[in-house]
């Protein structure tokens, strides 16, 4: 069961942008698995990809199309993750796009693939040609629902959100989705999502803005400390609207915007991770810098012994503090650290804090939304990282995936 | 169940060393919890600590104690961490040194404190000093079996070795005791091994030693990747024998036996690391150095999809590959790297091996000891890590630790 998640009720059309989703059958059955976007023409394209050595095929022909300029298609496969699949993947996703741009008449390199679900086994092509006409058949507009559905894996809810900008010229829509519940540790992107909106801005422009979200976003999640060969999120923006951003302050209102709906998808794939029963928001401050902050903070959430004892809502903050003093600080003095789990002060001067009482602790541990604090005492630095518990069924979704 | 490990039937005593074990009450019912070793005079003691920055009292003092020489006494206690409990904790652990002393007539220096449990809560001394007249009466010579299952907490079985060792001026004896089976990471030591020979060595030979067998073995396992904040690795050599090795080839002989009673412990711990039902060897090669194959090894011996797909005895190789990927390896030539697990050539070409089957994958994961090596084909640099699979008992045995 998600945390405080549900599935949106209804996602808002973005001028510019039509999509349809088909059952292709390759992985699953009696569900829809095949996503087609269409951007219209002249429509700036942004992305970000994991930095994972092993990145899977598609993350590779998908960063070439997009060095070539002009993308109009995404075409999204749910099921088979086309990773680890050599020089045979890669000139599978190559025919995968060249089967769309015969259909839709366009180049290849117009076509960007991305492919999530199971490692190293082959794509099959075939049906996925056979799908491509009923895909082209059915492009609409209002078809954001069915997209969000048909991209999801181990997720139990689908993940979507769209928002209204009003800018100095005009009203501009973003509506973006997203998958992913097992194997998320970003590294400059997370396991698929897709953004459009129909302002009109530039390649360049809609980069960097994607690039700064994502790294307070989608690079701040982690469910399990993997980091997957197929992460990608995309921002298209069909200029659909004729609505430029005139000036910082317009420019301000579209990132605020961005921010807050990469925030939401990149906490929703948390509160939807895989086995989870609470929602940990995880902040350290008091660091030397911002990657030693981070680095306590990713040593904090991949402990296996303080992620087991949130899922039993047990105030055994000695984990919590044995995790800080193994992340590798120089020099901590642990006389100087405080930690606070929500409204209740736990640790000061190294140790339990005076008025600390397993009760209080035991309060606020029984919350489904936990916020840890840890204060590192050695200057003003701070990093903020969202994750979730360990639980039983983390480990059978994970040895049962595959079954 | 420990994976193919039984508790020893018998320990040699060790001339100059007597132990005794007693109930003392200090978490556990109806067990020892409390042990004292006693060395005899002119005992030289070697030691390596946790270097986690939130270590605990007992292994301040510990470290304090030794600095100052001439230790004789060894006190341990299970169920009780003594970590994360600040000032208190410290003016706890001396007092209980000091009264070893008073009981057993010697300096509080002389004392060297131990503690493994659950952290964060105070360590009852009054139950300690209580004890103490009973552990000194019943001290032996003939009394490891006891010692030996008395520093267990979650582990399920007693884990300790004999050896004899022929140097060329006589014959001595090495017998060696340790717990530990979560909040496994051992960094320079691990969680309370306790080792001792008649050899007669000074100190800092005895250090030198003991340092080199622990690199090779504790500091190569890991259960879940949380160093203890209690870690803590003791050798004494009385020399009761009168034997003193006498030459580099003497040497050689008691430090290959020293590893090998290293290695044997170290690995008894994985082979019962909580919930463990696969013990791994994962040997990464072809680094460009040992810190860069270690990382390797590390992030996949840390991996929990890695570890609950080996739970599953699924050949998941993707999740490997991917951990690899993800290892933070500054241009890793996927193309270049190659996978067997077992006699399975799986990965090559940084993909799927061609003559690899799914059957042949089962059936070597079906083990219960799986050889996993990666060969990353840039370089001659090596490690070795030994880990354990992530099961549900894992989930169980840390979410109900405290309870």
């Amino acid at each position: 069961m998600p945390i405080n998640l549900t599935e949106p009720t209804e996602l808002l059309p973005v001028p510019g942008i039509r999509l349809a989703a088909v059952e292709a059958g390759i992985r699953y059955k009696s569900r829809r698995d095949l996503v087609l976007m269409e951007a219209c023409a002249d429509a700036s394209v942004a992305a970000v990809f994991t930095r994972n050595a092993f990145c899977a095929a598609p993350v590779i022909v998908a960063r070439e199309h997009l060095a070539v300029g002009g993308a109009r298609y995404l075409l999204i496969n749910s099921g088979n993750a086309n990773a680890g699949t050599g020089e045979r993947g890669l000139a599978d996703a190559r025919a995968s796009c060249a089967h769309v741009a015969e259909v839709m008449g366009c180049r290849a390199e117009q076509v960007l693939p991305f492919s999530t679900g199971v490692i190293g086994e082959l794509l099959p092509v075939p049906r996925i040609r056979e799908a491509l006409p009923g895909l082209a058949a059915g492009l609409g507009a209002d078809r954001w629902m069915g997209a969000m559905r048909a991209i999801m894996t181990t997720d139990t809810v689908g993940k979507g959100i769209s928002r209204r900008i009003t800018l100095s010229r005009g009203t501009v829509t973003l509506t973006g989705i997203a998958k992913g519940s097992g194997m998320i540790r970003p590294d400059m992107a997370t396991m698929l999502a897709f953004l459009a909106s129909d302002v009109a801005m530039s390649g360049a422009e809609l980069q960097e803005m994607l690039g700064s979200a994502v790294k307070g976003s989608f690079n701040c999640i982690t469910v399990d400390g993997d980091t997957s060969t197929n992460d990608a999120c995309v921002l298209v923006a069909t200029g659909a609207s004729g609505v430029r951003p005139a000036g910082d302050e317009d420019r301000r209102r579209f990132a605020a915007a961005l921010q807050a709906v990469c925030d939401y998808l990149a906490q929703a794939i948390v509160r939807d991770g895989e086995g989870a029963t609470k929602f940990i928001t995880l902040e350290v401050s008091g660091a030397r810098t911002p990657a030693e902050a981070r680095q306590v903070a990713d040593a904090v959430a991949h402990s296996p012994l303080v992620k087991t004892a949130l899922f039993a809502s047990d105030p055994n903050w000695g984990r919590i503090l044995a995790a800080v003093g193994r992340a590798g600080v120089p020099d901590l003095d642990v006389s100087r650290v405080r930690m606070e789990i929500g409204d209740v002060l736990i640790v000061e001067g190294g140790g339990r804090a005076a008025r600390y009482t397993e009760e209080a602790g035991k309060r606020v541990m029984a919350q489904s939304e936990i916020p840890i604090h840890i204060h590192l005492g050695r200057g003003s630095a701070e990093a903020r990282v969202y994750t979730c518990d360990f639980s039983f069924d983390y480990v059978r979704i994970n040895a049962e995936y595959r079954s």
